[in-house]
């Protein structure tokens, strides 16, 4: 890696990777998520709706509300979002409310998410950075679904 | 009131007016909610953006939450989640989550509420009453932002 790599989306986006690894190996839907302000990692957060029994533990959430905590503030204009999957249209509201400043996404959930509902969920002047990582984060993924289909 | 009232909506949103009244008084968005789970109250909830700093503290949201880890399950099937302004897209989003049996909200929100967006946000077994309350919770609103729009 060159010097200057270091703090490029592909760098924090395999930091929320790592979050996603850790959600994978407790058994939860392999989504991972850091909050990144000034180059600095000020959140990571990843899936624990199965762990935690809460349907709004998704990384995202927990990755805002982690970050606005440490900021003391509830808006995220100067901060990026790094997620490894397209957030549903619960987590892109979430980064609606707190007026995220960037949202780089890795893979496109064609299922849940927020774009099969419409692009308006997110705030007009959120930059939305996609496709960063795409391929490690969907074959996570899949090898998460993979393993559960065999052993239902 | 009636005995055979008292399991009423009206009885339970009067609850949800309660905790909106309480967001009111911290100098928060008057937004309240309960969860209602065989005619017993099992979670309830106001707004806390300001107080916590965080924008995913809807009523709602807080009220999902609490009520998942009541029941010790992810889903809220047989129960009714009484608010007192139609969610937003991020909280209708986490009612489609959690396969929420029952959404009876008040009055509707013009401008944020998740049918602006699209009713498809809402989970399809998940059955939507409106207007309960809603001038109550009406009133509430508009008190608070003309106090707000005098205060700055």
């Amino acid at each position: 890696m060159k010097a200057n790599d270091i703090f490029s989306h592909d760098y924090f986006m395999r930091q929320a990777l790592k979050e996603a690894q850790a959600a994978f190996e407790k058994d939860e839907v392999p989504v991972g998520a850091v909050v990144v302000c000034n180059n600095k990692i000020i959140a990571r957060a990843h899936n624990l709706v199965e762990t935690l029994n809460d349907p709004t533990a998704h990384a995202e959430m927990q990755a805002i509300t982690s970050a606005t905590n440490s900021i003391g503030g509830k808006y995220l204009h100067e901060c990026t979002l790094y997620v490894t999957v397209e957030p549903c249209p619960m987590c892109a509201t979430a980064c609606f409310w707190a007026q995220t400043g960037i949202l780089v996404y890795g893979t496109p959930d064609e299922k849940r998410g927020f774009s099969t509902i419409s692009s308006k969920l997110l705030h007009p002047k959120t930059q939305v950075v996609k496709q960063i990582l795409a391929n490690e984060a969907a074959e996570l993924m899949k090898t998460f679904f993979e393993k559960k289909r065999k052993k239902y």
